[in-house]
């Protein structure tokens, strides 16, 4: 029997099924400073101790992107390292806050299976939670990914899972305890607008553009320790699709984020992902734009939140490039993302 | 009105006015390791607690030049983001040293304006000043820049600055409490000499040369989470002067006193900055050297403080490129910076 | 006298001799975060606080190859700056675990020299001993270097070492004190194969490619604070029989290690360095893959231990690429490198 992993093929997936994901990783002031020199981000709430705990945390807590790529990519060894395709994500719930020195580890239920008629491939639906080394859970989301079967010969029994929420609903959000924003301080933050200030339909070009290179998306997705090896294999790629290798989209997600911070800086800590579309691929060399539109609005009580959708593109995004009427994207969008942020009420 | 952020434009300043700067960040172990990293940095006060504790100090402080790009970097948003040139800076101060878990935040008091007289632009000149968590100052500056107006039809009434002194006198210079260069040891620090071994006008070539990446300066700038789009926008600066993107000046001041560390490996800390020129963009793939060259000595009792003039160009400086007799810079010279630094006696 | 650094050249050297290096360096959190995300490496045991904690220790020690790169980068300056090339090294022995905080020195000592016939060469053989802050030694290893005479008529007397032995025997191996495997989580390894799977002369492919950037490798050694020019200056390169910057040899040794995660997951602690040999160059832009060996085993008592061969490729290693029956190496051959690591039985 080999050593080496061969990662789980359809045939190996049973609904029910838990995995218990290797690398367990103590996320620390290493990576948060990686994480700002790796993206450019500069929310305020992750940035300072002293900002955070005027906010009555007890630290700067880890960006929740930070947290979801680093649960994501101790899945990928298990979940994803025969597929096809990432098909979507949906379910996203940031449950407790992460701070430098925790550890995190992951788990995944298979949710169901279900044969595609090609008999090559099939879509497997697992919700991944991660934790804490207190066992608290930190994070849950649900994603489903196209499977290489093992053997074609292989028999399966299509079990399907049930279909994943649209939307995490506002009473299912969860403010990290303590938070308090009486004494937010704006001027700190970088941006004077409030809850109030925002209202749905509204769209924010984020103006700013950022290039990426091979050893930046590299790095940050070694720091996720993320294997998946599209993103590393140069000499495989060429034999690929595309011919080179492709950027994680956790990768696009948190440089979209970190360009977002102009216009949306006070609306830092993400509460919930509600789904996400990798419209096309991003590769080094590539310029990265971002703009966001206001989806939703809730009054959480100590505070608001704004449902954002977030899209990506390889172009300015003055025009707020998207779909056009038959729902097909401008090409040179890369990313459709759609999320819940807790912003300060005034 | 648009949510993110156009920044200041000339007639926006006004003489006196204070601007509290975004983002606070905590600097932390993170940030010494990333530096070291992207600068190949061998100062022994800024490496090992040990040694830095041997002269008195708490713990090894963060690097100087790290706490000003730091600082600096949080004024780019409000004061250069509609900037033509940075002009120049002057009396640079180090008021206190900075440890891994202090949290910075700047302002900035606008000391004059002055319109150009093309009625396009003006010059602001602004002291920037950083400060920790306790509200105690560790760095203030003055830099003046050339910005933008929005409108040529905008009226503004010039308030010229003081003009900043030329130099840091030495009685200026504070060195950090607790600074005890007694027990020194001169093998660990990589290098025998002591203030008494320099002569004013000695000239040092640091014959190490380091080629820069992309990667490498955006990394760093990030770090600094200095966003000006120059760094990072391939795509915007294909349209530019130079075609592709410029490395921060603050990227190239970092890497030239990390390659100086080959012949000034005891002048590892920075008291003051007396000015600096950018003499000409530096770009990812130029390999950058250094020389330096004594201006003057002072005897702080406790320690010695050299002002050295550091000479950064595109090529080795065995022959010290600087001006010809018309003041006309070698062409591959791209930084003139003055500084103090303070040095063990015997 | 210059004050940059020349390096000592082969007439320097003289047996007995004790060179203390700069600069001491405190190994941190931040170090531990760009190891991960320079090489990817997934070893539970360095990755997770709580892992390492079930295992005996106090917190998660720092990886044993980024403690060589650290103490043979500090070695650098004084042995091999004037090196035409390091000829190999041996008894390579882990003395003691390092852990977030602790300061790292180090010392060598000349063992032999040894003029070559040619008059402007010879192979000066050092002990290296890395030390923590306490004074106890951490790492200890032999090595020996091809370096330039200042002068051709430079007038020197042999003085051979001992011939270092070619493996470090089993009785040799220390485990970090308290390691207790009773408890070692298999799951959360992400191996299940444990010492009694292992049998002497099984070779396993370690399947992952990883293509390497400059600015990669260039964080990479710079992180290590080696300042060996040939990886960084890439004009003075071009000069050279290569034309481009040359990979430390070190970085190939801690991407190849990252590889070999998968299939060796469980293999985590190194205890020893019995040999290595860099069999060609690798470039920024080569992809290098790995496979392992099993050469030996030996029972400790309360951990197994083998003895692993690693090679590395710049080409997939399915097909074992080694040596012909000539003796002579598969041209994409990059490392030969020997070693013991720790792992548990069941």
């Amino acid at each position: 029997m080999t050593k080496s992993n061969p990662g789980n093929f359809f045939e190996d997936f049973a609904q029910g099924q838990r995995i218990a994901h290797a690398t367990p990783r103590t996320v620390t002031e290493g990576d948060v400073a990686l994480n700002i020199a790796l993206t450019g981000s500069r929310y305020a709430l992750f940035s300072a101790d002293s900002f955070a705990q005027d906010c009555g945390l007890a630290a700067a807590p880890i960006d929740p992107l930070l947290v979801f790529h680093t649960v994501f990519g101790k899945s990928v060894p298990d979940i994803s390292l025969n597929a096809v395709a990432n098909l979507g994500y949906a379910e996203g719930k940031f449950l407790a806050p992460v701070y430098a020195g925790d550890t995190l580890h992951a788990v995944s239920e298979v949710l169901g299976i279900k044969a595609n008629s090609n008999g090559k491939t099939g879509v497997v639906t697992v919700r991944t939670e991660g934790f804490n080394q207190d066992g608290a859970p930190v994070l849950s989301y649900v994603r489903w990914v196209m499977v290489n079967k093992r053997s074609e010969a292989a028999q399966t029994t299509d079990a399907p899972p049930k279909t994943p929420a649209s939307l995490v609903t506002s009473s299912e959000l969860l403010l990290p305890p303590g938070l308090d924003f009486t004494n937010y301080d704006f001027d700190l933050a970088g941006s004077p607008h409030a809850f109030e200030d925002y209202a749905v339909g509204e769209k924010i070009d984020h103006v700013d553009g950022m290039t990426v290179e091979e050893a930046e998306h590299q790095l940050a997705t070694r720091l996720y320790q993320n294997t998946a090896r599209v993103h590393f294999d140069a000499l495989a790629q060429k034999q690929s699709r595309f011919g080179k290798r492709l950027i994680y989209g956790g990768v696009t997600i948190s440089l979209a984020r970190a360009i977002a911070f102009n216009g949306l800086a006070n609306a830092a800590y993400m509460l919930a992902i509600n789904g996400g579309r990798h419209v096309s691929p991003l590769f080094a060399g590539d310029t990265l734009y971002a703009w966001s539109e206001v989806l939703a609005k809730e009054d959480l009580g100590s505070a608001g939140a704004l449902r954002l959708r977030l899209v990506a593109a390889r172009k300015p995004c003055a025009a707020f490039p998207s779909k056009n009427d038959a729902g097909e994207y401008d090409p040179d969008v890369v990313l459709d993302f759609d999320y819940w942020a807790t912003i300060p009420k005034r």
